[in-house]
């Protein structure tokens, strides 16, 4: 049974919103991925409108099983992008909770490390990996689709490591199960995870 | 005909909400305010999907004209805090986007000038000086249902300074009506929100 999953990069201007299934043995396939846009001259209020309401939009449209989004460090971005990119977090977790979908955040590095083995990836190589991860002709455009479905990757995969049950047919054994080992991209992964666990000014 | 305005103390452990109607003439009279809790133990998405509901039906329940929230720059404050500020003003402003309830952002020096005089006051000053406003026998407790009230004040006199149109009766004409100069308190509070203007690391 496949789980589906929705990533959303947040952000005021561009807030990227991915979607893929899961089927079991990790196996990954495009469902859906768009960016919601609004303009800076409209009034905060109107654009997190336009905003929720797409959300809100995909979530009843799709039906996620979960919902992957990004955590902010206040002192990762521009501090002006960190406020909009919370106040559309707030919207996304209280609207994926009125509706059962258990939410799961991940750090750039944490997401960048999951889809390309290293966690300081340029935007270019993340795009790479989404496309042949998913199997599209060309890499999402712009890069916040390709970071959303890049998010909903990372989700897909955060419960499978590091003792990933790999479902496959070797030696002659049609059902053979066994736990793999984490490639060098789980580890980087780890690896970013851990230090975000250790520092000391996560935000929520 | 008076206008009923809702302020909205952003916090995840504490989120004040005050409402109060505000007749011409600049009278004010107090309506309802609670203060809707979370505990720090709750998932992040459950504590908003929470207060999210709470505001909403304080929405519905008083069907104010317009909704006033504190404006957050980051250095005011605990960084993680100011997270949790920003998701719940998001959810905020999208559900007054939803309704059509204008809304305004205040800065705390903002309020405790509009309220007391002075940019700087004191908690305890400026739960006192909401007490005396709307005429209530005790001030409100916690400090966070004070500072709520203290925001709809704040944006009930927004519209009517400096020039305030006051109706009084004064030398027997019962319908006189004068532009009265700033108060102490409006003349302070304009200078903490030029002063607001001028900075450069504003937030949604």
């Amino acid at each position: 049974m496949s789980r589906r999953i929705i990533g959303i990069d947040p952000g005021l201007t561009r807030c990227g919103v991915g979607i893929i299934d899961v089927a079991p043995g990790r196996k990954l396939s495009f469902v859906h991925v768009s960016v919601i846009q609004t303009h800076a001259d409209q009034e905060l209020d109107q654009r997190l409108r336009v905003i929720g309401d797409g959300i809100e939009a995909l979530l009843n449209t799709y039906q996620p099983d979960a919902l992957s989004l990004e955590r902010v460090f206040a002192e990762q971005r521009n501090l002006n992008t960190v406020m909009g990119v919370a106040q559309i977090s707030g919207i996304a977790l209280r609207e994926a909770a009125l509706r059962d979908i258990p939410t799961q955040l991940h750090t750039p590095s944490e997401v960048k490390a999951a889809v390309t083995g290293y966690g300081r990836a340029e935007k270019a190589q993340v795009g790479e990996m989404v496309r042949k991860l998913l199997g599209l002709k060309a890499a999402p455009k712009p890069a916040d689709a390709a970071d959303a479905l890049a998010l909903a990757i990372c989700a897909a995969w955060h419960n499978t490591v590091p003792s990933v049950k790999v479902t496959n047919r070797m030696h002659g054994s049609a059902r053979a199960e066994k736990v793999a080992a984490p490639t060098r991209a789980q580890e980087a992964w780890l690896a970013a995870e851990r230090a975000a666990k250790t520092r000391g000014r996560r935000l929520g």
